[in-house]
């Protein structure tokens, strides 16, 4: 295990943190608000010398292999959440830690699950400083790192590091060269964020309300500034949330496709037919159950595609009370919940794309049982998927209902309700925010105990890392000590570029 | 297809079934109930009717193919379960059909979910009936066929009927020869239910409670002659039953291994181990949840074991309403419910020795990750499992979880609470019987319409049929056209044996 090499990746990581919270410190230094200007000055201070005392280790062999790239993710995250914290701690905002903590890997995760009861109370800056999270760790503390390091330094780690914290089995593989990918993924990523900061304010929407909810749609966060959530915004600028929230469900490789104009090739996509289907059936299904509820039946329509919208692509924002629907709706949320948005995309839960491949290797499998002696491939969009990629899908799946088996265990020991338990360990490993029942979207999650709380915040960060790298870290193998790192390792290793 | 070789299986079941219709009919002659017993004389014809007509179509080709064993065991079940509804509906016993359906397939699948408000009121004949069906249903009325047909008949055919029928992916490996296996099967599963009868006997229990009850036990499914279940009963009986459940959903091969003295392979076995370890942990953990409720402590860990086995056997008896309960001990029921026995057994669920090569697949991925040239096989009681079986349970896992998903958007249109859906369909898939809330242990499936009971019986059947066997009918290349059976193939196929 190369500690150093992992110690200089780390040290970026805590000074992009320490630089991201210059704008809530330049707020409250505006607002006047000194007890929230020294929380954010202490923080980015001890993020300094940590980043100093980390350069310090200068590492000797520049390599890193998949072990490194998947511990540098791993305790990146965890380090950006505790530190994260420290603002609504110091400040006094959040009096309870592990609260501030749940609250900081909600954000980072993308989740949007609130412990705060009331948050119109909280300063500016700090409202500014949750929802900015949602924004950086959409798209990746890592990959905003590989986009900015210059080339000869990141080209070793590259692959490993994007592989280990990008959302989705297949980024990169479009794109053909690592840190041009990285780069195109932010320019993308902050042209559509411009897009609907600009939309939101032409609809009136105040300026901290546009940063924070452009912020949590562009990560497919779903922190909002207001108790009830967008329910008091206008359906102008709803329509407008909803729509973006959809987009960011994209994998952004369509993206890519769309701008080096093979339009052909993004058009016939089948994750993004199968996102857009599944989209639009729930959303018409939802606003036919809920018609007799509404007099007004068009805005049936608006909230059910907004709930839809929001919940598939994990967000997590709400403009009605979802959790009174019929229980038809509730359980075409809870089912999107479970699927999540497109691979490559900002959003969470397994993803469109591992659906699409169960369905296949379904039909393989039943394929296989009838004519045992036939090798069939499975193909995604026309391309043969090799069979450690199914193979992995499918595993991934069984890891996934697993850990949330064993998580919906730990937290029934609070004795909460069947349906609270199941949809909030549902929502956190999904990374979406609200639940049914006590975690409803008018509610939070409060009524946790600490222990809950960590089991939670440990679901959000292995839904946004998916799984693997954080249970590499328990894996024995991954800490074995290799004496010897040839020569030719590393030379292979910058041959992956 | 070979559509008479088809016909010639299924004339075989529904001969089974008319003889097994005789008991009951001889019950309600000896209690003067001739409703009940023209009820049973009318079926009896009709099926015998039926056979005749089915074996006129004698088949020119004996060989069968993995297709028609699929066929013939799932066209065997939903035609053993449409006749043996009918008792009910001819004796008005059960208004409804498809009520008297649901129950039947709940009787066969050995599921025990029932949509009876009143049991006692039931005739002595159709009670009979109704536990029986769990008996025959349990260790499989095809592995009964091929333990009774003479051998050169089931040659061609017995290893796919065996594989679609018989619960657990591995039986018959390690059985030499298949007509051998099926008997041996049968013959523990008598000898085993004969012992329980006569404990049951001994301890004083009325002999058609007696009889039920075995029935109940040893297919695990779950029906029980009274309306609070097993809970009037004394502690000795409840004991009897919660032993015997536990060794109905220890795999038969073990039974086997200790029949052949190889006692210590037997005792190695990692199923066998898991499935004890988690039979005792999950009953101390509830024992301890579950204290304070009781003032005396062994009833709560009588209870805790009881409640514990019928779930994880997926038999589905209850001696108290553990709907009270607190959440962490319903949730660990609801996980058991997933779950489920040992393969090869007559209990339901996923089977422990799925959810540990699914531990095992999650083990390689992790090393595949860190080593991606290494090739490591997943070993399975120190043999190693070729891939397709690894890849077919992680396939299945996918499965399971989608059909769950699916049935539950289905029956959440009635409205009835999340936890009722939810543990509705995995009690039924599982073939357990009893969930939560409106579907709880004191309570029945009569609040669900008539659609969502349809639902709910697809459950069972894909539950007791591992899902493939049915999947099948509904893959066109099940019924494309072979228009030339060679020879060679033909011979293939017995070489199978």
């Amino acid at each position: 295990m190369n500690y150093r090499m992992i110690a200089f990746y780390v040290a970026h990581i805590t000074v992009i943190e320490a630089l991201v919270m210059l704008p809530p410190l330049g707020i409250a230094a505006a607002q006047n608000d000194w007890t929230v200007f020294w929380a954010f000055g202490i923080t980015i201070g001890l993020l300094v010398v940590l980043s100093l005392l980390l350069f310090l280790l200068r590492p000797r062999i520049k390599a890193i292999f998949a072990r490194e790239g998947f511990v540098v993710t791993t305790l990146s995250w965890v380090l950006i959440s505790l530190f994260g914290a420290l603002p609504f701690y110091i400040s006094g905002a959040i009096p309870n830690y592990i609260d501030c903590f749940f609250e900081t890997v909600s954000g980072f995760t993308t989740t949007g699950a609130s412990i705060l009861k009331d948050v119109e109370i909280m300063p500016d800056a700090l409202l500014y400083w949750r929802s900015f999270t949602h924004w950086l760790g959409g798209m990746g503390v890592l990959v905003f790192l590989l986009a900015i390091m210059p080339a000869e330094r990141g080209a070793g780690a590259s692959l490993h590091l994007l592989r280990a914290e990008s959302p989705g089995p297949d980024v990169g593989k479009l794109l053909p060269k690592i840190r041009q990918g990285a780069m195109f993924l932010y320019l993308t990523y902050i042209a559509l964020s411009v897009i609907n900061l600009t939309l939101l304010l032409i609809g009136g929407m105040p300026l901290l309300d546009s940063l924070c909810t452009m912020f949590g749609t562009a990560g497919t966060g779903g922190f909002s500034v207001k108790n009830d959530g967008l329910t008091s915004y206008s359906p102008y600028l709803q329509n407008v949330v909803t729509i973006f929230m959809a987009l960011f469900g994209v994998n952004f490789s369509i993206f890519y496709l769309l701008f080096t104009r093979q339009f052909s090739k993004a058009l016939h996509d089948q994750e993004l037919r199968a996102y857009i289907a599944i989209l639009l059936i729930s959303s018409a299904a939802i606003a036919v159950n809920i018609f007799p509820y509404y007099t007004d039946k068009g805005e049936a329509v608006r909230d059910a595609a907004f709930q839809v919208s929001s919940i598939m692509t994990t967000t997590g924002f709400a403009t009605t009370d979802f959790n009174l629907w019929p229980e038809f709706s509730r359980t075409i949320l809870m089912l999107l919940m479970i699927i999540g948005a497109s691979a490559g995309s900002t959003g969470g839960g397994i993803k469109v794309s591992r659906l699409l491949i169960l369905l296949k290797s379904i039909r393989k499998e039943l394929n296989r049982m009838l004519h045992a002696r036939e090798v069939r491939v499975i193909h995604f969009n026309d391309k043969p998927l090799d069979s450690p990629v199914v193979k992995g899908v499918n595993v991934f799946l069984g890891a996934y209902f697993l850990i949330a088996g064993a998580s919906i265990l730990l937290i029934s020991i609070d004795n909460m309700s069947t349906t609270t338990n199941l949809t909030a360990v549902l929502s956190c490993i999904g990374n979406i925010g609200p639940g049914l029942d006590q975690v409803g979207p008018m509610s939070n999650y409060s009524g946790f105990s600490n222990f809950s709380k960590l089991v939670l915040s440990a679901d959000m960060l292995l839904g946004r890392l998916e799984i693997f790298p954080i249970l590499l870290l328990f894996s024995p193998s991954t800490w074995q000590h290799r004496p010897n790192i040839h020569l030719s390792m590393v030379a292979e290793q910058f041959d992956d570029n």
